[in-house]
């Protein structure tokens, strides 16, 4: 492991419990029924404890959406071609993609990374280029690539997460663009939680039964080939990962090191939550799951982490689309907290 | 009943399966896998077919939170004194109160309307005054009100909601404030959805158990006194209601019979539903439940109304909070419609 993941990984240190103490207390003192706000009232203690602030605030919010291309494609597990994804890319500089309307709407600052289109991309001031190489290798038949182009992408998901935090950041949520990345998620998701292929594998885009049989022959022969372990979880990045999902390990890891919050979207982003909290187990008290993707092993993969999300609407599209609307209820949870008159302020009266 | 409340009635029409058809259409065309936003694409279709446009808009929005005292509240039913009706009538005015926080940050003006609070509220330009009387009867020895009252009430709401139109609405939730309103609306519950009074009740602002057993010895007492007939909606109100239940009845039925979505908050506003929807069984296809709320009674409501809930956070404030919530997500759900880019638009290649 590199230096600086090494101290990276090393400044993630518990949740501020004094700054929680606070937190629980002031909401028992707000003019509404204890805990009638049900999670939010927990998600503003969590936020607390993780800005380390009694009064958490949610001001500067940003999605950082992470795009990358997939070897196995060639083996043909997807509804799309690989050419979406750099199409989708310039989607999301035009603004016309479902992350733009929603982050426009909660007033989030969307960033799109090229961690490893397979295309040319012309770099534009709002399009950070780390590509690592133009898509990974086919997994089906070897790994998708080496350990330091696996550490070289976590390492540019830290700095550009550190890069948005000097611009004013107080919450991160975590996007993805890639054909075929939920056939290396599910990888992850099987080796990481112990699972079958065949439990871990969805119709991602929208496969039907005889492509989904085979997209689960495909995931096992990848895991038969490249015999990923769980206890080395950049290895299991490199073997079966991909270049966007190992922007988004840096992306949790370089957040949590400076204790932001970070709003973990669906399928794709909770693969790289099980690598990065395997990295560091503290980092799990610093995500919030946002919702319960469609995608069939996200169940699967929550349960695994101990994350119960806020949403459930059936979504399934990535680019951070549910984790922009995790965001906004954070932005609630903390607002409560802040702006809420307590009891005595305006002069309502307590229990009988 | 009534020539304004028959009006109202027959003006409520189904819902514009045109604009549907071409809602369903162009999500189908948006740069996303087809049905990729899931509940919120359906929200969006439902949304088309309630405004009578294809590309519905949601701009301007208000919840109305009508407040109301509770005669039943003698018998020791609630955690709270009556008072805090009036007290929070005035946090409500003040902007400290949680419908205050959410509805300042989703954009949402709250009118707040006095439907029988039992206490002089000074009327200002935010207080709209429509007290049928201070406070219903006690429910457990006779009727609450009359069923003049009821129809009163019932007015009262649509002339609000109506006067809310003409301001500009496009969207409208509905919330309460009424210490005793869950003992209400559990008794509407019971009767409208034919369930006991200890299936229907819970533990509104948090009774322990040798009072929740009270309160439903108490409900069980006012249905045994005033027998109300689930065929007669209006009496089910009169009987076992309450004003601001009355009140949001009107809400409802005005907001649909103007084609306005209403999203319904959390059980007090349930009940209203199950009143409104007796009246008016068109008006079903315009609620959308906004959360399910960890009140006992009201996933049984749920169900009888077959509206399936957006949120499950735990919540059981009232107020209008879960329905500003619902308003957020209703706003998301046109904003992905009409901003989203068409694939042809973007230039992205459909499923190969």
């Amino acid at each position: 492991m590199s230096e600086l993941l090494s101290n990276i990984i090393s400044m993630i240190r518990p949740l501020d419990e004094e700054a929680m103490a606070q937190a629980r207390a002031r909401q028992d003192t707000l003019t509404k029924p204890q805990g009638s706000l049900g999670r939010l009232e927990e998600l503003s203690i969590q936020l607390a404890g993780i800005q380390g602030r009694p009064l958490p605030q949610i001001k500067h919010k940003a999605i950082i959406t992470m795009a990358g291309d997939h070897g196995v494609v060639a083996e043909g597990v997807s509804a799309y071609p690989q050419e979406v994804t750099p199409q989708m890319v310039a989607n999301f500089l035009r603004g016309g993609a479902g992350i733009n309307v929603i982050a426009r709407q909660v007033g989030i600052r969307v960033i799109v990374v090229d961690m490893g289109v397979a295309a040319d991309l012309e770099p534009t001031p709002q399009l950070l280029s780390r590509k690592i190489a133009p898509g990974t290798q086919n997994m089906a038949s070897g790994p998708a690539m080496t350990g330091e182009q696996a550490i070289k992408a976590v390492e540019a998901g830290i700095e550009v997460v550190q890069s948005e935090i000097t611009r004013g950041l107080d919450i991160v949520g975590t996007g993805d663009m890639g054909i075929g990345n939920t056939t290396a998620s599910s990888a992850i998701c099987a080796v990481m939680t112990g699972k079958t292929a065949a439990e871990a594998a969805g119709r991602g885009t929208g496969i039907g039964n005889k492509q989904l049989k085979h997209k689960i022959e495909v995931i096992s022969q990848a895991l038969a080939i490249n015999r990923p372990d769980p206890g080395q979880p950049v290895e299991v990045l490199a073997r079966v990962g991909g270049f966007e999902i190992g922007g988004l390990v840096g992306v949790m890891l370089g957040a949590a090191a400076h204790r932001i919050p970070v709003v973990i979207d669906g399928f794709i982003s909770g693969s790289a939550a099980l690598i990065a909290t395997a990295m560091s187990p503290e980092l799990k008290d610093f995500l919030i799951a946002a919702h319960l993707s469609a995608e069939a092993g996200h169940r699967l993969l929550l349960e695994h982490l101990r994350l119960q999300p806020l949403l459930d609407l059936g979504m399934r599209l990535g680019e951070g689309t549910g984790a922009a609307l995790g965001i906004s209820l954070a932005e609630t949870a903390a607002r409560i907290l802040s702006e809420m008159s307590t009891f005595t302020e305006a002069g309502v009266s307590e229990r009988s």
